[in-house]
């Protein structure tokens, strides 16, 4: 569980199971949004060069993700649509503190749990995808959101001391288990 | 030339061939924004899937060279800093139309010319950067960004008539050197 404290429910494995039209541009979305990330974290903290190290290497690793589900879309004829966003996302995002050194350890944590539950959604769609070619995409997928997260956590752990990093990470486990336990259950990979 | 209507000067060559401090951070950041433009694209134009596919290609070609120039930064202790900003660049965006499909033509020639005269001091920089190392650096990039400027010319081609095409090109290639011909000869890509 990677941490996480619930699990997705059945109904949003039902109906992102049977939308792959829907989940694939939303996906492609989160890859790119992610790459973003990783570039955001760079423009910000350009000093620390552990972090420009890993966020320009996971910038990539997100960028060629989004390549081979761009990939994948246009195989199927599905086409790339506006983003349409991301609640899940933008309600971890929304309890960021605004000053430093508190902001760059939440946004870690955030970014870190972004990545955990995307781990824990592929793990599920590796398993009930709509299709062969989709569960095989996920499951390869599953490392590297795992190590992702642990990227994130890892650069809070060098910058940050355990004492002040695991009550924040803890309080922010719960809110977003309340937050996926609120979610819709639309078909897209945090619904 | 790449079509482009003046060379560099012999005075931005000198400075910046005795500041490699100044010009990799420099360099860095170019190339993490010319990631952000193509992501850009992709966010503007998402049902555009030629532009998307070679966009997302383009995206990981620059993350990956963001990550040599990093790698190099870091082996001679060059720290990256906040971006500086580049008033060349900003000279080109400020006459993009404001309004489609006049818009999407001025970006894509825009990003041609930026990668035109990347190419072109480039390869200034490949025989005239402050070592060895650099000097090979930089020409193992020339290829890339020629092949970059064609990318969005095609796309320029791809999506609007040769007589909307040809006559905006040209005006901004005799913007683009009299903005080049005004620079101060900063130590920096675009200086």
């Amino acid at each position: 569980m990677l941490g996480l404290k619930c699990e997705s429910n059945a109904e949003w494995i039902a109906r992102v199971s049977a939308n792959p039209a829907v989940l694939l541009p939303d996906h492609a979305h989160c890859e790119k949004k992610a790459a973003l990330n990783a570039i955001g974290f760079i423009n910000r903290y350009p000093e620390k060069m552990e972090l420009v190290s890993e966020m320009s290497e996971l910038a990539e690793e997100e960028i060629t993700h989004f390549r081979m589900v761009v990939k994948l879309m246009t195989e199927r004829d599905i086409p790339l649509t506006f983003d349409q966003g991301d609640p899940y996302a933008q309600a971890l995002h929304s309890m960021i503190r605004k000053t430093e050194p508190e902001k760059l350890l939440d946004k870690l944590i955030v970014s870190s749990l972004i990545e955990a539950r995307s781990c824990e959604r592929f793990s599920i769609l590796s398993e009930h995808a709509s299709d062969e070619e989709l569960r095989i995409f996920y499951k390869s997928l599953l490392a590297s959101e795992a190590r992702h997260r642990n990227t994130f956590l890892n650069l809070a752990r060098l910058y940050y001391k355990d004492d002040i990093v695991t009550p924040r990470l803890d309080a922010y486990v719960e809110f977003e288990a309340s937050i996926v336990s609120s979610l819709t259950s639309g078909p897209t990979i945090h619904g």
